[in-house]
């Protein structure tokens, strides 16, 4: 396992060769969904962006263990961590238990994955199962002195943690901006500052969601969460931390500050931020009501949308970007991504029919050592998949004998494909399963050429050319060849 | 909502009518899996079970909440609450954090579960992340003097609560018999009586799964999780507690215990338990090595096997006994399951094809009220799929003419099959999606079909025969009728 992989590390701004603390385990906590509403297109990218750098850091051939937190409580609705708890205002709304709504979407959230091809992450811990643990780790900030009750709730003391360390060394704010920029809120008037943020939060009595504490019955602060599960299941140090960029602040500024007073030392090695998914140069959010789901995205059923999009093409769409770019939804490039992916599965059944010469005048190699060196260049994917597109090139002219090639090279071909689109880029051949089932179709098919075959031979060119029509509208076109014939399903 | 439904209560060891606590809600809670291990032919008895009732009491229009938790912790090596805790033992076997172990079984059962059409439970609470809610609980135990601390452990005083409660009330067991029954063991020293249970076990120093507490760092006992997870999602009071009957003693007996004296009353209105999986009349169960995993049955991987079984197979062969009878396992078995299941998937097409004649000589009604009696007596899915076989015998005799069915009944016999068949025994036409995926062999093989009809007329019966000869081979069978011909494939 030869290191070679770069990684953009959000804190100190710069690629940086990718060297896991404890080779050859590598540790991954990346923040996922808050399960309050169906995960849309801007859910995708994450969550396929860190996919890849899993299949990626296994096929390097490491033993990783990936966590992806539900958050199930204590997201709120604004950052200055007051306003309702988003999960138990829904409840109140449809008169639910709030871990109902919870489990509702989070099933679907893992359907939706599923149909995405993302792997299942190593541990998916739950915000709400983890409030011992957060309890203990306010415990060590309170007796680190940086952090005080105020009325039952406890905050985090942001001045004087910026006194010994840097609040701000993540996400490039500057505290004494922050003295002006925020807003007077509910519930502010407990804390010494307006930055501070919510460790441990008091409940109101309707507050349906709370749990005992040394403080009060309440509800730990969002940023809490992600400190306590990355350290129980990845330990005080570990490799890798991602999520959106709309995370870096406050969310893992308020998350470093804590690992470090609770650690005493930075707790992640290489931060890591996928960029947005924007609608007309807007990012995408709840928030702003301007999300597709995903599910809408397969099924069409939104009126942005021109016609549905298979999962597949959703991902290729993600991928062809490089994910520190921002990514604009429009149907036009979901076409152009679905026409790209098309290309690349038929050029791929296109190879598996060559078959070598002696000689080769291509050199599929250089393409796999160009395909490594993009992938290592912080995932670059959109470059893998030019080369895969190179790829194509090549087999279309040898299969129209333009070009030749030789077992070793056909095999590397092979392999580029096998590696890069189906293993690490995780695109997975959907129309293949289909394809399996109608067996009996091709057989039935290869059939009817016969008796078609049979009709030529006897002149009988009425029957041979009504099979051509008939077959023509069902939408399966003939291709005549000197070795007999082809069909096509259009 | 008429209330006709009678289920068998373990308590009363009688049929009760069905009376919600809060109609029209319903509150359910279902002992579900402990994943240190793939799931077995032996969980898919209660799943399947437990989505009978769940179904039913949906169809019935019930506002159903049905909890299932899942078992990450605590569950320990056998009933006196000594020896290593399952999972974390595994976890060590494999060098691998006990989460990482859970999820990768949670996410393997709720696949096999998909597969088996069984639905999603409205809340999966786990055992790991309800350690406060236990904690809470057995300081009110303590606090009402039915529980004693030893050593950093808490154990329930059986004894005690015996004197004011019935210990054994609900599984039958007699504590005078307990006191010889009952094997020393480790960590035994630390009980008052050998039949007493842990509440919270102080964990050995190598132990990982582990919580602080105010008697020790340590882990719930495993009868907990369920008095503490049923409350908090389901209330004080509430309707249906269910279970494998193996569950009665000591886990279901210990939990009546424990909220008999956290509440002051008893909880569950109706204990409901479905008896066990056989091989050759032993129960199939992980700890005797005997278990045929649900994977396995649907590949056929297991020497016991002669071959695959489909998950609906499977599902069939449960809800073809009676739930509360043992099921014995064998090859014939299933393999008959299978014939029965073809056979109503086979009439339902029939009946889909079906005219309505003016006049009818059968009566449907009949049919469905009988139906609805027989899942009314305790769900008794044997019987109802009885009268689904009548039923097919309805339609056979329409079909070929010997009786006639009018537009009512034959909408209520449609209506039978998909309120039972589909709705309630929850059964899935696994075949009609792989016919949709197939519309194109259905359109090709029309027109071979119109091809062979052409060549008849023709007098070309040279031709007409090597359809149907080809055909044949590919195992497509042709049926002469006398408005044209039919196809099928065997």
């Amino acid at each position: 396992m030869e290191e070679k992989l770069f990684l953009y590390n959000s804190l100190s701004r710069k690629k940086e060769k990718f060297e896991p603390v404890n080779p050859p385990y590598v540790g991954m906590y990346v923040c996922g969904p808050t399960v309050y509403g169906d995960a849309h297109l801007g859910h995708a990218r994450p969550a396929v962006t860190f996919d890849l750098l899993f299949r990626y850091l296994l096929h390097l051939g490491y033993k990783v263990r990936y966590v992806r937190n539900i958050t199930d409580v204590g997201h709120l609705e604004n950052d200055a961590d007051s306003g309702e708890d988003k999960i138990a205002k829904k409840a109140k709304i449809e008169q639910l238990e709030p871990m109902e709504i919870a489990q509702f979407y989070i099933n679907r959230y893992h359907r939706e994955m599923q149909k995405l091809n993302v792997l299942d992450p190593s541990i998916e811990p739950h915000a709400s199962g983890h409030i011992i643990e957060q309890i203990e780790l306010i415990k060590v900030i309170l007796e680190k002195g940086y952090a005080y009750e105020s009325n039952g709730s406890v905050y985090f003391d942001v001045e004087k943690y910026n006194k010994n360390y840097n609040y701000g060394k993540l996400s490039g704010r500057v505290l004494d901006d922050l003295y002006c920029n925020t807003r007077e809120l509910d519930g502010q008037s407990e804390k010494r500052n307006s930055f501070d943020f919510a460790l441990w939060k008091k409940a109101s009595p309707e507050h349906i969601m709370r749990w005992s504490s040394p403080w009060s019955d309440g509800f730990p602060g969002w940023h809490l969460e992600c400190s306590a599960m990355g350290h129980k299941y990845l330990g005080e140090k570990f490799d890798i931390h991602g999520g959106g960029m709309d995370l870096l602040f406050p969310h893992h500024e308020c998350e470093l500050a804590q690992n470090t007073v609770a650690i005493g030392e930075e707790t992640v090695k290489y931060w890591v931020h996928n960029n947005m998914i924007t609608i007309n140069g807007q990012k995408m959010g709840k928030s702003l009501g301007n999300f597709i789901t995903l599910e809408e995205m397969f099924s069409g059923s939104n009126k942005i949308l021109e016609r549905p999009y298979s999962p597949m093409t959703i991902r290729f769409f993600i991928l062809q970007a490089h994910y520190r770019s921002t990514l604009d939804f429009s149907n036009e490039a979901l076409q152009a991504a679905e026409k790209g992916l098309t290309r690349l599965l038929k050029g791929y059944e296109v190879l598996s029919k060559l078959n070598p010469d002696n000689e080769s005048s291509v050199d599929a190699e250089t393409i796999m050592s160009k395909c490594y060196d993009a992938i290592n260049d912080d995932l670059n994917s959109p470059i893998v998949i030019s080369y895969l597109f190179d790829a194509i090139k090549i087999i279309n002219s040898v299969a129209c004998g333009n070009e030749k090639i030789d077992r070793k090279n056909l095999d590397t071909l092979k392999d580029i494909f096998n590696i890069f689109l189906f293993n690490i880029l995780g695109i997975k051949n959907d129309s293949s399963d289909s394809q399996e089932n109608s067996e009996v179709l091709k057989n039935v098919l290869a059939m009817v050429l016969e008796l078609r075959s049979q009709a030529k031979a006897n002149k009988d060119y009425a029957t041979s050319d009504l099979i051509r029509n008939e077959l023509s509208k069902l939408g399966i076109t003939i291709k005549d060849k000197k070795d007999g014939c082809e069909w096509e399903i259009n």
